[in-house]
């Protein structure tokens, strides 16, 4: 199985993530796709999808992308997100890549998009660190 | 209509908060309290809470609390959160306050627990930025 | 020794502490305290103490925290940091506790005040992980 | 004056960036580039440029590469730094970028390099909000 199958079944392993609807789009050495089909289920009071999706995303890409380096063992320690604009669009896309890994965590970061017409409009962007738990779990 | 009344009338008319079940129970000038029943649907592929659910959690409430000092509409700019521990138990609760207000926005923070059995475990700390966006619109 | 003796070696030891000014003013099992007296040589072009200082102050202070509990072979992993007001006055008094830590890791918060007449003023708060470096020694 | 040569003036103002002895090397619309030449009294007990001066590197670059877009009259309103390894060289380099401005504020980000024989180590990575203050001036 190659590592973006994996991948699915591990998002789809995440009863939150099915909640949510969201899918597995690329997944390879370092960097991690999740794509997110805007419903009106996800959206806040004014239309715009909630910020909490886009935070549930950030987490999650991060965590792949981490895991892609650390194996699928692994949680996120801490991200931060800054909001740029409010989130409208069909879709929401989200972009994360390993900025540098060590042996236990990796430190990656992300970008959110809403996609509209096929336009991306970058709506957030994150920064955190992923921790590797089979150590810990022997060790702790 | 009292603060409480109004906060939950936000709160309900934001679908994301329906789905993933939030309750606000305290809400005062600087303060903010969500519940969250814990659902299957909430949970990672491990059974804890997904993070996910937990940075929507810090992202609400710390947005809450900030509107309870500058006026119902807010956005969330940016926040960080840390994980502390699984979050295991039949509620999430979050905790939050203003640390600092100025006349556009407020800096917050939150506190995330899990409760079981009536007790409560810390399992995620929050800090954000919540700017006012009435001004914004207009100056914008 | 005892351990707020012992801490004070340490940051007697760090050169940009001496040039900075830093001291020690209190170390306690969870806890640290650092207090650095305002000099012409500290501030920005507005005559405030200068934000890179109380970015130091915060990062010393968590790492101050976090080694109380994990032993004094410690860094800083990450931190935030959110500016309140303008730091002004005769000190500035960073006060920095453990939230929560487990064996390799701490996650630690602090505020930072200016002094001005023996008032305290919160000027920033942090929140950060700070890590214990001696098995990454012998691990990574 | 050309923008590089007005940041180097602002740069040279501030007393504190002169005990450090950063340069302004690189300042253009949405870019800024701070060079720190490692001496003795920047370092921490171990030999590697201590935390503090890279967490100042970042909230100088940031604050300039939000100030190139929003004017020079600008603070940091929050950062995030994530450290990846020891900084260790002749040079510390930072790098920031701006991610997105409005009108008031500018989200930006920051590589932080030690540069050692010409090769440049990534270090930290930070990312943050810079707000400008003139207007906060008349209004607040």
């Amino acid at each position: 199985m190659d590592i973006l199958e994996f991948g699915k079944q591990v998002l789809s392993s995440q009863p939150f993530s099915l909640l949510v609807g969201a899918e597995l789009t690329a997944f390879s050495q370092g960097r991690a796709e999740l794509r997110i089909p805007v419903t009106p289920h996800l959206k806040q009071q004014h239309g715009s999808v909630h910020g909490g999706v886009l935070s549930y995303a950030a987490d999650n890409a991060l965590t792949f992308a981490g895991g892609s380096v650390l194996g699928p063992e692994v949680v996120t320690s801490e991200f931060k997100i800054n909001y740029l604009r409010p989130a409208q669009g069909t879709d929401i896309l989200v972009r994360a890549e390993v900025v540098s890994s060590g042996r236990t965590q990796a430190v990656c970061r992300c970008e959110i998009f809403a996609v509209s017409d096929g336009k991306e409009a970058l709506c957030a962007i994150a920064l955190g660190t992923i921790a590797g738990t089979s150590r810990a779990k022997h060790e702790s």
